[in-house]
């Protein structure tokens, strides 16, 4: 039978507990989870992109069917070049998906045999973004709480 | 390995091509779809149960990984009754998932062990709801175009 | 040159001067606006029909290009019987379109020579709603301020 | 000094912990705070009227600014009739909003010495709605989390 | 009787198959659409602006009641000199409508001549975005199926 | 008794009718509102942080609960700072809100002492925000109308 692989995508500056949740809980729906982070030369990163892919790394150390990497270029077209069929997203609330829902269309019209998946961010890190992570530790605050990793 | 199963639960009064669209994109998921049907003694249908159960099945004749039943009671109790651990739920737009949110989430507190999975409706069918064509049908309109079975 | 017919549908239960500010907003756009009720034998409307078919003629009475009655049945198969191809519809916020959405391209789905146009209400009248008025007026509460005409 | 009294308006039906929390985050901010449950001769409860003023009590026994009852007719007028200038409306998401706006306005208009106040809900009680609780207490779910008080 | 002129204003970076939608069906009801690329000095454009203005005008050759232009500054004075009392503006969601509302209302408030009228996105191409276009472009997709002409 | 100060945070680039409104309807609810203008210094202002110091104090001139200073780092630690225990916000619709929500949550994460109080903008002012003002007044409009002080 065909592996189920999928591809969960994101600048991840930093990654939160929030997108932890939603990597371990998907982990029963896939045979391997990519996790990608998307190189964007134009938009400078905050923490730098080996010492992230590092971390992720560290938070599932003991799970085989996770692998970290970096990609350039188009998501989907990094997703078929890795095998993978499934594009996983986590959903804070309906403003997320009204952001991802052109996206998600767009993709599946060029390239149908790639199916975008949803689950929702747990009430208890819903109101975690990395943009909000980021600015309170520029400003010095202790934000290991939204952290499944140490930083320093 | 553990098997997939997940249920599409719904009141599907009646099952439109917009829910065909979500159960056949996410049949690569799972290893079996449970489309069920949910029984409301207080809310009357306008397509009978029964009806409404053949007409599914015609649907999916030639796909052994659906199959087509009623069920009463909470929907998470059925799901696991059923061994599924996912529920599967299409999203037409941002409303959908504030609706969906609260109840979703509710169901993790009390079934750790159920996750609900999201897939977006089509564009071509996200405007299809159970409701309009209802509406339409009752005033005599023919809603051929919106349903993947024939009504007579 | 063919006419530009439109039709202002809804139940009107009570017409506000929300209605009354689109409906004189849009004049300039049509040759003709029909305002029309629909009646639905299964809702029981508060204000009678005829008092508020009367109600809105007089807000109207100087306006040549408007017109009011009531009618049955679906509004597109009306619109398009009172030669109407243009639907006015006036929004308060992005709620309101995320309901008419899927009604409006469901419309269109099956009338393509049928548009609906939208404008948006007044600052100072979008609070207003029908359901508001009435609820203030069953408890007694003095509701000339949001009407374009006098209850009495 | 005038005194800040606010009402915190609702059906309760039945009052859940997140309702209690906004109305503990609300204390410090007011110098009452009169828990009123809005009787509806339309509308049947599922918790006995009487049976959810003592279950609210025994939540604020030693709360001394906390004041609990039921009463008639408009909220706004209940609110002036007891002095309250405030009333305070927790908020679990965006939609909630929506749906308060144009009522909020709408008491403005009539009542300008009356404002309301909204606090959002924190995240872990954000997806406990009435109507949630309710449901899963029909069909015989244990809801005991999701409640500052026991049911028996 | 005086003409009824709309502007259709926008970036068109690039003008997308929806925005060719929104012309087409807005055209029984205006006597001429002025399609109008306003210039921003400070944002760098992807196509250029001479290089869109062609492009449009060949989806429209045989369309005399279409005229395609570029103007500076605001766009409601632009509108006004050009004798265009309605500005057409095209909805794809409930998203879109909450961002146009402000604007809307503010360009009422200091010029009560000028109403935006808004129409939908047909379904096909509610989620195409010139922004999705851009970067599938950027990145050496094939965006023919998005616009209404060839881009070589 | 403890003071009850209220923080009001924000660039006020200009501050607007709207925000004037804000701050009078929640005078009766604190002893105290610092008006806090954050200084970005990655962000240049349109208007000067001195001017609009000075003219956001003519409007309160006569009200001796209002302060207006300016602050650098986070708006939750100079709350503190202040003995501000409330963080006060205006909300002009639900999209407001949705932005708003995840910073209120971690917030009180990160201060549990520390409680955002949200106030619906008046109707009347709801469309008026900052940058729409700006853009105004740089196209040489005249927004006294928005302002709740003259430029000049």
């Amino acid at each position: 039978m065909k592996q189920r692989i999928a591809l969960f995508a994101g600048s991840f500056d930093p990654f939160t507990k929030g997108h932890e949740d939603v990597v371990r809980r998907a982990l029963p729906l896939f045979d391997k989870i990519i996790i990608g982070i998307g190189e964007n030369s134009q938009k400078k990163r905050f923490f730098a992109l080996d010492f992230m892919i590092d971390k992720i790394k560290t938070c599932f150390a003991t799970e085989s069917k996770v692998e970290v990497c970096s990609y350039k270029g188009l998501t989907v077209k990094y997703a078929l070049s890795r095998n993978a069929h499934f594009l996983l997203r986590g959903l804070r609330n309906g403003d997320d998906l009204n952001y991802e829902f052109p996206i998600s269309q767009a993709n599946r019209e060029l390239n149908p045999q790639l199916e975008t998946i949803f689950m929702l961010t747990s009430a208890h890190y819903a109101y975690i973004s990395s943009t909000i992570v980021r600015e309170l530790h520029k400003h010095g605050e202790d934000v290991s709480r939204f952290l499944p990793y140490t930083l320093a």
